[in-house]
């Protein structure tokens, strides 16, 4: 409880924004070490494939905008859950036999950041828990401080591929458990889960009447040998939201278009958490009108190729990283199965003066000018994690700079 | 406190998405009546210019997006405030000497709303009061109500062009008063403050040492004889959280483009809520970066012209309808001089058998196929709201519609 005295201009912030904090920006905004000046800088920490160009938008996604935008026939306010012919395009296209969807079930958001936001807030309330995957997307964690939800973090195994440690996370949920986060394939961890393992994730759901969060945004960017399978496609009875939106697959994380599929065949979620979600939706609106109108074409023209393209790339991408980087002592590498990241391990106990994965990203930010985000802002010490969508010779360049960096500190 | 018994699928929704109304849709899903199958639906109800065509965006906006989109160059994450230069462009488009802008007292958000939401979550904590317009635009409630921050209302008085009523404003403040809104030019009023009267609310919030969030979305959208002034630029002492945005300007609503506006030049915002404002953008990470993209050109080159003919047409319109309307029995217009809302007065005491103005609204759409929004969704019962941004052939027909009505309505 606060009290403004009225007697002097002493104007606090909220409560709320006080606990609204990224782990990435308490983290890195502490770095203070300035990159060499002597060597170009590379950044792999950003999780945004299209600093450089080499993974290029389709031009039907382009087109389909400027079609829009000159037809001058979607500039008003589309209804806050979309408009409904994007919605369904949504639907159609991520629809499976197994877990179908219709219009009713698909809610647009302000990217899959504000479709997250939006589920975390109508399932939970402050004081009540929600489980998290360690290491993991740190929004979650931002979403939860900020609304008072207390975070439960169940453990990724990175010596399993990272599978989620399904006895450790059963054994975090109590009467006051409103919810499990999981994502598929992963940030940070580059991961793909198996069929088996999903399923007996959603054991441990249907035991626990827990509802499921499901963050699917890098759907579909999996490597070869590997399978994405849509939560909800494998379970008839737990209740699922399952977000993502344009950012990843479609390589547009600016545009800010995001979704929410509601998967709830036995009207779980029918009617409390619908309206909830409607209500919610009704504070800002939201994506963009535009991006809402070229929606359908953009999901139905482009084409399976300019994806394929995007998954060979990046797996070439991984395939580099993993080895090159496999071979340097003092590391190991995790290798990806998807996505657009790879989780390293630093084998502290091998470097002379390197205690922990914030020194090492330090000190290769200082000597080498090479950036990558320490574990800990995952909640997982100890690990680096580097994004990979960089064209390959400047990934080349920058393992080269970290093979000599530990060379240079092992023992 | 919620529980989640364990032993079967029972989801509530979250507190916070329950106590998430727009009172809007409380009042407006109520009306159960069906529109005049004889007669064509006309619509007064929706601010939302772009509807008819008659009031089209400007070639240079869609011009500018067009080009950001083909440049390939702002599809990737902007920071979470914005583009420095697109906060820039807004700085130097809306700095005045009087009230001073830079880069750093911008932020851009998802549309108005967006901002509206961020700077009545950075200012209050729940068990907080904040003050609001009556009759008032319905997300101010919407948003307070979703933060569990108690509202109270202070009136704007119909028989003086809807000015504040100040000293009841100011017997509304507690030391749990966390801000005031007020907004200029107002929806759903279409007043416009005099300078004197903006002084003299300033007076009250710095006696009461009392922040103030100003929602200024209709900036110069004002009449002839009318001027609108930023609350800002009026005072050198209290701070001001200024809110604006695309939409109503530059007749884009669906493009989400908000901004705020940090005027606080004693450092009474700094750093607490500035830092609070960051924080809270980076939940959903800000609006589409192609409009952002654009935004520079969109302020610098559309021109004068274009706002003037907005105007002007908007000013005709208003005047059509107080023409017309104030002729009608039974009702009595408060003529607007700006934005592009009418209220309207039911004498309620001369119709046979319209009690109130929820009655009337439903009753002109059953006989009439007129829609209005009731004042009671802007807590001002007894008076009707009028979007007069249809071309002047619909309105005139729908105000036809109206004076029939009443005439068969009247005593
Ligand atoms: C796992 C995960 N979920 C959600 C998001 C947010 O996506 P968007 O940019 O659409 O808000 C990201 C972005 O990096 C992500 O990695
Ligand atoms: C007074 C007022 N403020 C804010 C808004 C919201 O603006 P935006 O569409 O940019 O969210 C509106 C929209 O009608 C409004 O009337």
């Amino acid at each position: 409880m606060s009290s403004h005295s009225r007697d002097s201009w002493k104007v606090s912030s909220s409560i709320v924004s006080k606990r609204t904090s990224n782990p990435i920006r308490a983290i890195v905004d502490h770095i203070k070490v300035k990159p060499n000046p002597d060597k170009s800088m590379i950044s792999l920490a950003l999780g945004d494939p299209t600093l450089f160009g080499n993974f290029k938008i389709h031009q039907s996604c382009t087109d389909a905008v400027v079609k829009q935008i000159q037809s001058y026939k979607c500039n008003g306010y589309p209804p806050s859950t979309g408009y409904p012919h994007a919605r369904k395009a949504v639907a159609d296209k991520f629809s499976t036999p197994e877990a179908p969807l219709t219009t009713q079930d698909v809610i647009l958001a302000s990217g899959c950041s504000g479709a997250l936001e939006m589920c975390i807030g109508v399932l939970c309330n402050e004081g009540d828990n929600i489980l998290l995957p360690r290491p993991g997307f740190s929004l979650y964690q931002t979403c939860a401080d900020s609304k008072g939800i207390q975070v439960r973090y169940y453990d990724l195994l990175p010596d399993k591929n990272w599978e989620m440690d399904l006895k450790q996370l059963e054994s975090l949920v109590d009467e006051r458990t409103a919810a499990v986060v999981m994502n598929n394939p992963s940030n940070p961890c580059g991961s793909v889960f198996r069929k088996q393992h999903l399923l007996d994730f959603l054991k441990v759901c249907e035991r626990q009447h827990l509802p499921v969060i499901a963050d699917e945004i890098y759907c579909d960017l999996v490597f070869s040998g590997n399978e994405f399978f849509p939560l909800a496609s494998l379970t008839k009875t737990v209740p699922i939201l399952s977000v993502g939106g344009l950012a990843k697959k479609y390589l547009v994380p600016g545009w800010r278009l995001g979704w929410i599929f509601i998967h709830d065949r036995n009207d779980i979620f029918a009617t409390e958490v619908r309206d909830g979600l409607t209500s919610l939706s009704q504070l800002i609106l939201g994506p963009n009108s535009v991006i809402q109108g070229a929606l359908e074409e953009i999901l139905h023209q482009t084409d399976k190729d300019f994806h394929d393209d995007t998954c060979t790339q990046l797996e070439a991408n991984a395939k580099l990283s993993t080895d090159i980087l496999s071979k340097v002592p003092g590391l190991k590498v995790i290798v990806p199965q998807g996505a657009m990241y790879v989780m390293i391990s630093i084998k502290v106990e091998e470097f002379k003066d390197i205690p922990n994965d914030i020194v090492f990203t330090e000190k290769l930010l200082g000597e080498e000018s090479v950036m990558c985000l320490p574990g800990s802002v995952f909640q997982c010490p100890n690990f680096i994690r580097i994004v990979f969508t960089s064209p390959p010779e400047i990934l080349q360049d920058a393992y080269n700079r970290m093979a000599e960096f530990c060379a240079r500190h092992h023992i």
